[in-house]
């Protein structure tokens, strides 16, 4: 089946290119242009909804903004190499490009991890304000330049949900012993609490929770999670996603790749990186109720929040798990002052701004 | 001193194009480039802050991506029509784009209102999402077609401050007789309150609230606010901004210019249009709060919240106010029932997620 999408896959290549040379020919005319071909590899499986999706659009986005003069091929996770073999395959020059979440890397450098989902830490809002204008970036490119990878800000899930879970947490006590898929930091803390946090692909979480291998999971967000069918597997359904309040998405590329390309085409990869990003929240955003309706109103799912304590609890433990990484890792330290400094100042602009918009909601 | 910033921006513009030539060569032969020239004019002052900043990016990474074939020359408001003749300008093709806010344009249509702000609408998020991927787009388009102009969004200024006022609103009696400068539906809504609202460009502000011409303005935020100087005239600083909870900036171009530009022009545009948006929500948002602390630590501003009891007279006002525009236009009541539909979504979704959010930061 992976071969089969492969041809066509290149078929559809060709007949794109086709198509976008005629579009464009107005304003260069075929014989001035050169078709530079990149490969992009992926963390999600085969166009996966809004994840993969928003890879597939990155790279349509650049074939259309560069009249056909970038054309990016996009492989999903397990296609060309492992779904966590990306940040590899880019930073060896494999390939040219990668998309994926930044906290898979935190092996490479725990650092990473900022620049994807800090549990009780930015929401998308934020997240974006601080790596685009708020100085995250250049950070984000010192952790990753040893690696000879730059990174771009390409999507983001919005607040998560808190996850699925096959018995209720009423205390902190009900975290003990708990088998949890939950990955990075947020899976640190499950740990501190005396959960067993565990790792499982995308593809196979369903399996693991249906047949008991884990307790729980999280994954994303109604939208994502009816799609994965785990309300089939899982009763309650948690709510917040106290782990993840803004996931970032990233594309990255290669050094070298990055650096022949010409500055009209990085021009057009950055831009292409905003659209999506822009394009992942609104989808996940415009999507979701509609599913967490579905989920409860057809699939009976059991909708629950969170006990306060039980936040209050897992908040403690987060600042402990920051600040552990932070003692062991200097440049985790240096992200970690900078991502604190500037969550004060957009905590206390938020307090008169975004709190007061979601209480004059019920007025 | 207009005449002469011209003629720098003239001298900028060719330095810019031989750059830009130099830069792209790698990928197109410069004799196969042909140039095409827009003009942009604007709603704000030349470079004004943010607002202005975004049109000025925006055609410089239209430059940028299109390796110099399209060179948009932005102009302030008056520069080379009034700030409100923005609209008119684009529609007629005198000029090729334009930026601005769709509330200006309520005299052309008043359901152009919706995609700038609501009182006690959106924020910016929900209206990102409203309007890119929940179907608002394409009732814009309907909006506008009519004029032949083709609208992108291209802005959000976030949730907004109240406004600065010379005395302290404490019931919604307070506002009776005040003579304020508020747009669009927040004018009207302070006008049903039994306030005086007025609309006055930003260049005039300052001068009419410092001669007590008008009692109270509204306009951005912090960091705009403090170089507009508002605090100088006025001492109390109010929050949170219910008139105006995420306002969208637009870039509009004229449908005949659109259609005569090849579609890999065209693709640059919209992604433009997503960078601006996405940039300048992240600048005001990374930036608010510092400028808050100087006017508060500085300038020994009042920062003030409007009472529960005022906000909820505000809202049933607003609620009024839209209710009688869509009884008297067509447009408008199809708007707002797509509005309205979208919101009882977004608002369930926010409850479980944004909203819990807003509350964690404080465990």
């Amino acid at each position: 089946m992976k071969a089969e999408r492969r041809s066509f896959l290149k078929k559809v290549g060709v007949g794109a290119a086709a198509l976008t040379a005629g579009l464009a020919s107005k304003a260069v005319p075929a014989f001035a242009k050169k078709t530079i071909r990149w490969k992009m590899v992926t963390t999600w499986p085969p166009h996966f909804p809004v994840l993969g999706e928003g890879a597939d659009l990155f790279a349509k986005w650049v074939d259309e903004m560069s009249g056909g003069r970038l054309k990016i091929t996009v492989y999903g996770g397990g296609e060309l190499v492992p779904p966590l073999g990306v940040f590899d395959a880019v930073s060896q020059g494999t390939v040219q490009m990668g998309h994926g979440a930044a906290y898979y890397w935190a092996g490479k450098s725990p650092a990473t991890q900022f620049f994807a989902a800090v549990p009780f830490g930015f929401n998308a809002q934020s997240m974006n304000a601080w790596i685009l204008n708020g100085g995250g970036m250049k950070l984000w490119e010192e952790v990753y330049a040893p690696f000879n990878v730059k990174p771009f800000l390409a999507g983001n899930t919005g607040v998560q949900m808190g996850g699925w879970f096959n018995k209720e947490i009423k205390s902190i006590n009900d975290i003990k012993g708990l088998k949890m898929r939950i990955p990075g930091l947020g899976g640190k803390v499950i740990a501190k609490a005396g959960g067993n946090a565990v790792l499982v692909a995308g593809g196979e979480i369903y399996t693991n929770l249906d047949r008991g291998v884990i307790d729980a999971t999280e994954w994303v967000g109604p939208y994502h999670d009816l799609k994965m069918g785990f309300y089939k597997a899982a009763k309650y359904y948690y709510y917040p996603g106290w782990h993840e309040p803004g996931t970032a998405l990233e594309a990255i590329v290669n050094k070298k790749a990055w650096e022949s390309l010409p500055k009209d085409l990085q021009a057009i990869v950055d831009a292409a990186a905003y659209k999506s990003n822009m394009w992942m929240i609104s989808e996940f955003e415009s999507k979701n109720n509609a599913a967490l309706v579905e989920l409860i109103e057809k699939h009976h799912v059991k909708l629950r929040q969170f006990p306060e304590s039980v936040l209050k609890s897992l908040k403690k433990l987060s600042k402990e798990v920051l600040d552990d990484l932070a003692a062991k890792d200097p440049m985790s330290k240096k992200v970690y002052e900078h991502f604190k400094k500037f969550q004060k100042n957009i905590y206390a602009w938020n307090k008169l701004t975004e709190e007061q918009y979601q209480k004059f909601k019920y007025l």
